[in-house]
């Protein structure tokens, strides 16, 4: 059977490539000071062809935010799902956002500057999958409150606090000094510290999630791997 | 004696309210996608009368930043001299930074999101004054932990923390859903909880820093008195 029009076997290799220089130059120059011009002259593409991979500028800022939510989500929905307790869970969501924030600075860049700069559908859903994800952290907040484990919080105010240490990262992190895993640890030992009820509860948490990972033999917990997949898939 | 040209009694009160107006259109639209034809229309002045007053686009962000660095600087150099335990003065400084970010949100939006932006002189101006800033709120954690308060934690990491949290919350802060002072007391609970040796030493953090409050008669410990007086001064 012949193949679609122009999705050939390289197309999605270069979709993929094409976002990712769009993603260099956004996160460099800005959105609004990104030109297709300059676009076009970055990927070695005339107008036209460049139109064919992406459709649009409004179109390749829509991929950069999926490139980035397709997957945190996907593992995400996996992390939120394990059979552990809500602690250990948010102490893995934690590495896995912390990862994706280290190897993809400049997608992160762009999602969190140029925000605005979405409009209609892509907004929509845009808002949609961010609404999602502080759910799912909202959620285990409010179950360690119920078990007892966290204070009797505002399991939103909990969730915003989660984002704001985690999200800010982005602004100041550069890559040798300090991994995402050691910030996961830092982060998360400071944040449930402070929502216990009992602080030295969380004296063992490294400890209780060294065994739980020993023993995982699910999916991969990162965000990193399914940030290909969707990165490559048709 | 005649002023100096262009100088008059309402130069100020017209520079600020360019400062003003550009903070709302960079804000919005982004710094590059804002014309200096936009800002004239905006302001309802030529191109000449706009450079008299300020110089260039690239003052204009500069004095944006100043707008808000200088006040929180000047306020922040207050607190941290305050004879008061180090959380207490930590606690003065969050709620501080929150109003100034309740505030002034489209100033610090483009502080936060067009940093890059600036370039020579005024990015230098601005790095330094962005450290002493740092510099201050590492030092105060570092006492804390020196007097035994908080653990032996690594006191820029401490500082990175303290910054995430509050920074962040121009990303979602809306008017009327929590305040400054509410959101400066949660995040600071959390923080100080967390970094403590005992966390139970926090249970009293707000009483401790109301008798403060009813016997202090010094200056003003918030930043917004200044940010007027800054951009209004000559």
């Amino acid at each position: 059977m012949p193949r679609p029009t122009g999705h050939g076997p390289g197309y999605e290799a270069r979709r993929r490539e094409i976002i990712r220089i769009a993603a260099e130059l956004f996160s460099r120059n800005g959105y609004a000071a990104t030109g297709v011009a300059e676009l076009c002259q970055a990927t070695d593409l005339a107008k036209g062809a460049l139109y064919h991979y992406i459709g649009s500028k409004q179109a390749l800022l829509a991929e950069i935010h999926g490139a980035v939510m397709t997957p945190l989500l996907a593992a995400a929905e996996r992390i939120s799902k394990l059979p552990i307790a809500p602690e250990l869970r948010l102490r893995l969501l934690s590495q896995m956002l912390l990862e994706v924030i280290e190897h993809r600075l400049d997608y992160i860049r762009v999602v969190e500057h140029e925000i605005d700069r979405l409009a209609g559908e892509n907004r929509k859903r845009m808002l949609h999958e961010r609404r999602r994800f502080e759910d799912m952290v909202t959620e285990l907040h409010a179950e360690a409150i119920r078990d007892g484990t966290f204070r009797e919080l505002d399991p939103r105010l909990c969730m915003l606090q989660f984002f704001n240490m985690h999200n800010y990262t982005f602004q100041w992190l550069r890559p040798g000094r300090w991994s995402s895993a050691q910030l996961a640890e830092q982060y998360c030992t400071t944040l449930f510290r402070g929502h216990a009820v009992d602080s030295n509860r969380f004296a063992s948490l490294e400890e209780q999630l060294g065994t739980f990972r020993a023993s995982y033999t699910g999916e991969s917990l990162s965000g990193l791997g399914d940030f290909e997949e969707v990165a490559t898939a048709s």
